[in-house]
């Protein structure tokens, strides 16, 4: 058996499409309507820059407004916080997006909590945290790598309630609120992690139907520790040396690709899987926060 | 073998003799110390007023000061959010402790946050769960039953770290913070919950180090479902019928418990097992809550 190939790039190509198309039917029907992000990047690592670079050029191929607010490295945190707030109470600007890593004299929980949740299209502050995490909540924003995740499974129609899910990584970004929404989805999930032994990990990844990998380790999860027919999703984004590339390295994720591709039903490749998705789901929330603030 | 069994009662006991002497202490080194909570009662409910009876008689006794603020079942919103308002400013105010359910034009979600959660001695504030929810995150109060069993296991010295963990019901007052919570202290946690089947939920119980059971269904917890020499913390609170009691009913948890005992190395009992730790975690809350403000 060989596993069916999950396309993050289509997907998030043909969701972009989509993104474009509702744009320019809503600007047709309100001429008024204009979503706009305002990107915050402190400082000039260039690795932020490209990042910025990429979003900017997203936003502007599907008709949102992008505007990069840049400040020195040297900027004090409450100058910072002061722009947020003009940001915040700004109704022309329906998403706010802090690049991170900030320098090291601001507190990132800090700037990343002074973002209003509601224009926050990263969905990394606290009340939209705690949405996540609360039963009955629902919330305004999921971050872009578990809500790209989640599109995905859609996508492929794999059914998520009843199911035994593995969660490879506990961050705030992506194994901690995608471990919650696919509870709420109805799989039973288990946490895997760092404190979890070599056996535990076997154990319940070998038991597995889905298993979705966030750690950032290559080769994390070999054939022998998935289970025949599961869907793996991998995270992982791991540079490893290769001379055959001119930059000297390359890309993989956590998943023996190649191994376990023999052994899964479905599997995105890294690569063109859960990466492509991220990037598309920021004008997906920032679409949304936009229809929100109109009330359309 | 038979378990230990783990001594709600007396643990409870002990930990409240011990706010009451750190109070004294304090009071003794700081005369000005006056720790105070308000406890905020909507209408006439007679369980309500039970359980507000017996907190504030477990303030009264080790020295913290309990107001009753009674509103009729008639107030509306705003005028319990203005007062919680006054409440949130009032410095000589430590915790403010809503008791639930409220009446049913009240929305419990919005009156919960409007407690400043500084003083939130429940630990149901948005802040409070988001920041049990973020790995780098510390709480500042949590839960009272959450708060309860773990300091039941660390006085029984259970290792969590590379256990495997069950959390059986995800609610947010239970399963979902004490989850989190072990999984911080390094446990591998599975939540089986509703949309579990019974094949996943003898899966993972059966292999669990540690169960802690929270659904509210008698003889949920069967001898055949846990592990010889398990942990097992039952936190239901189940009435079924009882001839032999002048109430004709009797209280018992989710675990068949005569079954169970005989397999597990620790298990609390119901009552005086998880129930009694919940009471005082709220004096527990509300001393470390009067510490911060005094700046001790």
């Amino acid at each position: 058996m060989t596993a069916h190939l999950i396309n993050g790039k289509a997907i998030s190509t043909e969701l972009r499409q989509n993104i474009k198309d509702e744009i320019s039917q809503l600007k047709k029907e309100h001429p008024d309507f204009q979503p706009k992000i305002v990107i915050v990047q402190v400082g000039e690592r260039p690795d932020s820059s490209t990042y910025v670079r990429m979003k900017l050029k997203s936003c502007k191929e599907v008709g949102i407004d992008g505007t990069l607010l840049k400040f020195d490295a040297a900027v004090t945190q409450k100058e910072l916080i002061d722009r947020l707030s003009e940001l915040n109470d700004d109704s022309s600007v329906h998403g706010i997006l802090v690049q991170l890593p900030l320098p090291s004299h601001i507190d990132e929980e800090l700037i990343t909590n002074a973002v209003k949740h509601t224009k926050d299209v990263d969905g990394f502050s606290e009340l939209n945290m705690a949405a996540i995490f609360k039963r009955s909540a629902v919330p305004l924003q999921i971050p872009c790598t578990p809500k790209g995740i989640l599109y995905m499974l859609d996508h492929e129609k794999v059914q998520i309630s009843g199911k035994n899910v593995v969660v490879c990584g506990r961050s705030d970004i992506v194994g901690g609120p995608i471990s919650k929404l696919l509870e709420k989805r109805g799989g039973t999930v288990t946490i895997v992690h760092s404190k979890t032994t070599p056996e535990q990990k076997h154990f319940y990844c070998s038991n597995a139907d889905i298993i979705v990998s966030a750690v950032g380790k290559v080769n994390f999860l070999e054939p022998q520790d998935i289970k025949e027919g599961a869907v793996i999703i991998d995270v992982g984004t791991n540079y490893i040396p290769d001379s055959t590339k001119k930059s000297g390295h390359r890309l993989v994720g956590d998943v023996d690709f190649d191994g376990c591709k023999e052994k899964a039903a479905m599997i995105t490749p890294v690569p063109g899987g859960v990466g492509p998705m991220t990037v598309v789901m920021v004008l997906h929330n920032l679409i949304e926060a936009a229809k929100r603030e109109y009330g359309y």
